[in-house]
């Protein structure tokens, strides 16, 4: 079933991202850092959701699409020189490799752009639409904190990951309580989102400290050591499964194995 | 009363831009890059024509805000090393100059990322947003067509400055018109605000070319010659006061004499 979110997904960022009327080089490279590759753990986590909290599919995939081509952009930003400086990306050339650095700034730019534009074009659910570009500034801003860290307290730690990992998780969670209506889950669920996001991002810290590519970056694994960290993991995924305890349904159990799946995931 | 807008604008954009809850050095690069020192033509171009057109100018001041805060954006971008390398922008050193590179990246970003937030926030008026964001796609695209430039024919002129330069004026009076609740005007709108766009771009060539700066590139004076770029802005000017022809009052005025005074503009 997961796999059937991640295949409309794909299908539709296909689709929203022919790039009509747009110069070739610029269409060609945003398709080139958005598709193909991606695992869309945050387009299903809002498809997964909206569906168990009875969301229409047709009016979320859209802000799923634009959820990731927000993640996308910033990976590819991420990738330049200037950033972390990554001559690849999921197996291939990142885009500035592969198109020039000046070519990668205006993809991410332009992937950025095209999701608010798809956002603005979608009917009502203006806070959900909110909510995702409100994360992507935060996102930013994780960005910021950790390029110009010269704090390694806990508090800073946490509100790094907060902004930069954990803030389009939470949009995810958040944006499908608006999208199905059910605002009053909204305060709830950005938290589970953020919760999903924490979990995510110590499991990557510990598959980078296996891979010894963690160096003396300030992440959960070198802050609390490797036990610390796994009881961290475990900690957030027990409080998001609590957060899902009164769901029932396909969907909800589909939600509970994909956060399983992060607690103990190899990739 | 242009000067009335322009400190509107400038007011607002100063309130909008106080980064709460941002990461400090992100807040702090993102208002520099916005603050101080613009002529904010498009702000007062929307604020002035939708005023023209009866708006409210509550409702407009943020729409307003959000086409500067992209046009700003872009600038700092334009200003990369990888772009055109510039070191200073409006007399001060450039954004990437003052905060590094990577910093100068993610102001951008932010600024982008600010601009949609805002007017995510906003309630109605979908027409206007999307025209500003379609506008902004437009923009990169042209940025692209500028950047990977092998044609120089005069058609390949035309689009790469309709949609660099013009596609932000066109959002302005396009925006405008919806604003206003004159969804009808949208179209002669639109064509009026690329109008102006393109009499923008032919004085700032002609200026360009005054200081000897125009080099190479492909501009309306390398290509039409002075006297031919002169004709074209003159035949611009001539068209958008048409469109104008059957709006008075005060703010209809205000609109003819910032096209009058486009055309002539010295700096």
């Amino acid at each position: 079933m997961m796999e059937s979110y991640r295949a409309h997904a794909e299908a539709a960022l296909k689709a929203y991202s022919a790039g009509e009327g747009l110069a070739p080089i610029l269409a060609e490279s945003m398709r080139y850092g958005l598709l193909d590759g991606g695992k869309r753990i945050r387009p299903c986590l809002l498809l997964c959701t909206a569906e168990m909290l009875g969301a229409d599919p047709e009016t979320t995939l859209p802000f799923a699409c634009a959820l990731e081509m927000i993640h996308c952009y910033s990976l590819i930003h991420d990738d330049l020189p200037a950033m972390d400086n990554d001559d690849s990306r999921r197996g291939k050339p990142s885009t500035h490799k592969q198109f020039g650095e000046a070519n990668g700034i205006l993809a991410g730019d332009g992937l950025l752009t095209a999701a608010a534009l798809l956002l603005s074009k979608q009917p009502g659910h203006d806070a959900a639409k909110t909510a995702i570009l409100s994360a992507a500034l935060d996102m930013v801003s994780g960005q910021s904190y950790d390029l110009n860290a010269s704090d390694r307290s806990e508090a800073f730690l946490r509100e790094l990951h907060r902004q930069k990992t954990g803030a389009l998780f939470r949009a995810a969670t958040e944006a499908a309580a608006n999208l199905a209506d059910r605002n009053d889950l909204m305060p709830a669920f950005a938290a589970l989102g953020e919760t999903i996001g924490m979990l995510f991002q110590i499991t990557d810290d510990l598959l980078d400290a296996e891979r010894d590519r963690a160096e003396d970056k300030l992440t959960f694994v070198t802050f609390y050591g490797e036990d610390g960290a796994r009881a961290f993991a475990a900690e957030a995924e027990r409080s998001a499964l609590a957060t899902l305890a009164d769901f029932d349904g396909a969907a909800a159990d589909e939600l509970r194995q994909l956060i399983r799946a992060l607690t103990c995931r190899t990739e």
